[in-house]
């Protein structure tokens, strides 16, 4: 369950079906998760949310396995047990092989070791990285 | 500076310089960051840490790219400041245009919004996610 | 359970009772929950957070139930599932509706976002932030 | 600076401009602060975060101070120096007394303490907080 | 169980029960933990992570039990279930008394709280302490 | 400086001096750091502080220089700046080695390392671990 409870489909207003039907649409699926039927009762943030995510995580730039393996590290970094399962599972359906799987587990855990090494010798940035992206 | 200094490349011991070599070879480099100079102080760790690294963000099933955005976006969610720095200036080498850097900015973002929220509404896990990978 | 295990009123020394009962005098309940009942093993402990926590969560410029929901948002930062669902609780008998409730997790979200964006595009502090509250 | 730079007034492009319009509109204000100015370089996102905020951060069951104070709370808890520099200066234009802040500190403050104790003594949840705020 | 399930003894590689045996041996133990038998689905991964752990937690200016506390430190802020159970086991077989644990959840407490703190009130760094360890 | 500026001893009130002259004496030293003259603005706070501080970090099961390297693994792995540096020259002060200093730091990394992969795998605690120190 979940603070709130659930709001199931049957159970749903209009407005926040006119949302869960968008999100079936769009992913392709039957199923509408615990994540948006918790928030549900907050219809502006269901919809808010979802707007959000949809245009977030279309493709662009980065393809969307790319953008899903992004909010899985994120997600193990945070610790979020609900969004580390929910995103492994939508990794794998965009196409995230198990061996792709351990490398982006490796690579978050090899990340978060050395982000705390780094601050811990209170290590200043160099120069030659103070322009970020700008030519 | 840093907490113990900097060991320059013409002050280290052979030892040293031997893995400073290394990452300068693997990187196709004359560089030396802050980070690996303050940790040579610790040569058992810098050589370790450089191993570490040199498996881990080699091409794979995921390529170099994509191992250098998610190390930025375990870095922007852990806030450390000089990994988001030197990270994102290495995703850039390795080929993130200034739109794959949006992209990424946002789907973190969004990340670290939606983990907090499942959280706070305290969602517990759907059956269909509690498999993983496991067929 | 916990670590410890539980300290229960009727086993408790004189000391550890006299703590809560100053619980539930200043709480108006009869109830002393599990965080208190592990830490006691640690009297000083009980002793010391709980007249932290008297002292801190009193009515003062800020009231008490925007203390707790501001509680709350940290538990929710923190990912502490124990925290998150005690002072959901608290926050709710002390006058939070469940409108006060969605809001509050709607900005815990956007906060956590917002966060992790400026962050991200290591955006430095304007000049007329840097004075603080100092006039 | 950041990552990007900052895209002045102007130097903005019409639809960025808009956007900065209804900022200083909505926050009567003629000042725009380098987190816009950093991410208007993504004018999407730039549009979908200053719609989410308006949206989230105006009066509500929450009324807009609590709303600043809570973003200060998340802020200080993810340690991000730019959003506790911002917020800071935003809850006191809304009505944050110095006395106040001090409290919220103080509250921030024993919330991380708690956390992680309740967390490191691997405290259960009690039966009586996990119908959360479902009667 | 976990993401990709577990590698149990009998079924392992003769690869990963090299590991395994170097982990029993080394540990004095005739167990080898979850944590192991979910990351020995990559047994580089495996491989490294264990290497690195042995070097790492083996005696040296710090003895084996101070660090395992120092371990049990990190997991408790990071808020990770799986590495509290398991650390706290591990150190108060490495000697870790109910008084030492006690005395190590305070402290951790106390040292989340003021870092909170000192960041909320953005202090600066005194000059006395921008030398680090350097003389 | 800092969000409300520093409380300097010879501005103090009488209240706020006799803690400041207890800090002095109970840590040998004629030197008071930011951080309290941060909080003495607060002086239920600097107070309340100072009282839990000196009770944690008093000698007991645990000496003073493991409390203070446990206090430097946290603010590490909580990256607060102010913290790092303090504490990391306070354990120093205590008899912190360089040599103590480099195992310390390889231990906070390899812990974050392993807590994100544990969580990122979600492995189930094993039933051994589950007892805690129950015996």
């Amino acid at each position: 369950m979940s603070t709130l409870g659930f709001i199931e489909y049957q159970d749903a207003s209009p407005e926040v079906r006119a949302i869960y039907d968008d999100i079936m649409t769009t992913r392709k699926t039957d199923y509408i998760n615990n994540f948006w039927k918790a928030i549900a009762h907050d219809p502006p943030t269901l919809k808010r949310t979802w707007e959000d995510i949809k245009q977030i995580m279309a493709p662009g730039a980065l393809d969307p396995l790319t953008k899903e393996m992004i909010y899985v590290a994120v997600s193990v970094t945070n610790q979020c047990s609900y969004c580390i399962a929910s995103h492994t599972v939508s990794a794998h359906q965009k196409g995230m092989t198990d061996a792709m799987f351990k490398e982006l587990m490796a690579v978050v855990g090899m990340a978060n070791e050395t982000n705390k090494m780094v601050t811990g010798y209170q290590v200043e940035i160099d120069d030659c990285f103070k322009n970020g992206l700008r030519s």
